[in-house]
């Protein structure tokens, strides 16, 4: 059957998919300086943020991106007092860094502000951590401020971009790594959104390869569902400067003082060991 | 955008999303005694079996629901010798079932005989162990052969059905849970696909109730990706006669003599513990 006006549609045409969502009505459209963004309001689903096309976060689903892109890489280093996120301009990966009482700084640094304003607008329930005095918003190129960051600063970076095309291109080859390295302190982990582990194995492959010309010793790509995004199943990858990622801290994120919708200790144990999907083209 | 009619689109009114395959052309089209079942090749996911508008299977995600619909339970019973498959005409369980060593009896008993046959000539990939010795397909009513069934015959019970609209509907429901507990014998173990947990939380809900009032004494519900299913999240619950769900032969799974592309001993692990988003409801 034809979708009518009232869905909104994703597809992937690569991969010959498509996802949809009902929606009420738009709420917002904009051109901004990088990049085309809409807002809108869905049936079922709350409210659905598009950029150039793409589905980026939707109320309802969000959780399991924004869990997993914070929760495993932040029980996995030691002591993460220092933590940047490039982009993740919605502030949900910020909101879940923050639950977390070894952070002291936690830097975003998003490219387009007005992805962090409309968020603040139609995600109020992602931004409520905005204010904590251990965060800091930046809206400049990330690209650029890893390059001029002091070195071993960082304890975690995470990249929470786009798509590898348009203004996030540049967040996925050695030479972004390599500055990002060097950012990172000594047990330093870097943690990237990398696609869908049935879609896109070369392009977590040539992430992970690149990451690996750049310095990084360790990788782990951990998968979990995601139905906004092409697959429904998407995945991250960390890289770690030195060997840290066979452990995490397991009593501690068993005993996490805050709830959690998808993430858990067992969940993080499993993340340990590639999908036999992946494993098998990654070795 | 709207889609053309060169995709194939099953909508999930209730939840206000749909998933969409590009098609190269429709194979196959009848009506059964039973339903409707449709045949596509698709531009990037093979060939795509379609039953009264809802996705069945495709050739290249079924490797998820056919893995997670029968490693966990077979590796969690301890000695698993005789298996049901209820439903399952597609023949990729059977075939997964049929990996087991310690499996002597394989039944696939399934209401349509022409979703099999055209599984034969569409999907010959998951048909290939059906010539296997240990394996009997029976093409008659799944409720009739379990009432009818003796006594603490099966170790296991795989519910391999569709949704419970139409010809499952019955089994969904607490009166085939108690003829199932008769048809298992002591350390038994039932399975059966149970929507996504997202979706779909009070029907497993209700599952699990009904299975309780059963007689059934323990329950786990095991998520897992699923690209072609209704939020690309979905899920199977298992259900026990006794305590036997709190441990699986774990050396056994590590040790396996078959690939797997989803499972592995890890990722049982870590179902033996489910998702936080539904351990909040259904504890």
């Amino acid at each position: 059957m034809a979708l009518g006006k009232e869905w909104f549609t994703e597809v992937c045409e690569e991969h010959g998919s498509a996802f949809s969502l009902k929606v009420k009505q738009k709420l917002h459209e904009e051109q901004t300086e990088f990049q085309k963004i809409e807002v809108y309001d869905t049936t079922q689903f709350g409210k659905l943020m598009i950029i150039d096309g793409f589905t980026m976060v939707s109320t309802r689903d969000n959780f399991l991106y924004h869990e997993m892109m914070s929760h495993p890489v932040l029980y996995t280093h030691p002591a993460p007092n220092r933590v940047l996120i490039i982009g993740g301009g919605d502030c949900g990966t910020l909101k879940e860094v923050l639950k977390h009482p070894e952070v002291k700084l936690a830097q975003q640094v998003e490219i387009d502000e007005r992805v962090t304003r409309l968020s603040e607008q139609y995600f109020p329930e992602l931004c409520d951590s905005n204010n904590d005095p251990r965060a800091a918003l930046h809206f400049v190129d990330g690209l650029k401020w890893v390059k001029d960051a002091e070195a071993g600063y960082y304890d975690v970076i995470i990249i929470d971009s786009t798509d590898p095309i348009g203004p996030a291109e540049g967040l996925f080859n050695e030479a972004f790594y390599r500055d990002c390295r060097k950012a990172l302190g000594e047990n330093g982990i870097l943690v990237q959104q990398s696609e869908s582990p049935l879609y896109h194995v070369k392009l977590i492959k040539a992430m992970r390869d690149a990451m690996g010309k750049a310095g990084f010793e360790q990788f782990r790509t951990l998968d979990f569902p995601q139905p906004l995004y092409p697959s429904g199943w998407w995945s991250a990858t960390m890289a770690s400067k030195q060997g840290v990622l066979d452990h995490f801290r397991e009593e501690e994120s068993q005993n996490k003082s805050f709830a959690t919708l998808y993430y858990s200790s067992e969940r993080h144990k499993v993340s340990m060991v590639e999908v036999p999907l992946l494993a098998a083209v990654l070795d």
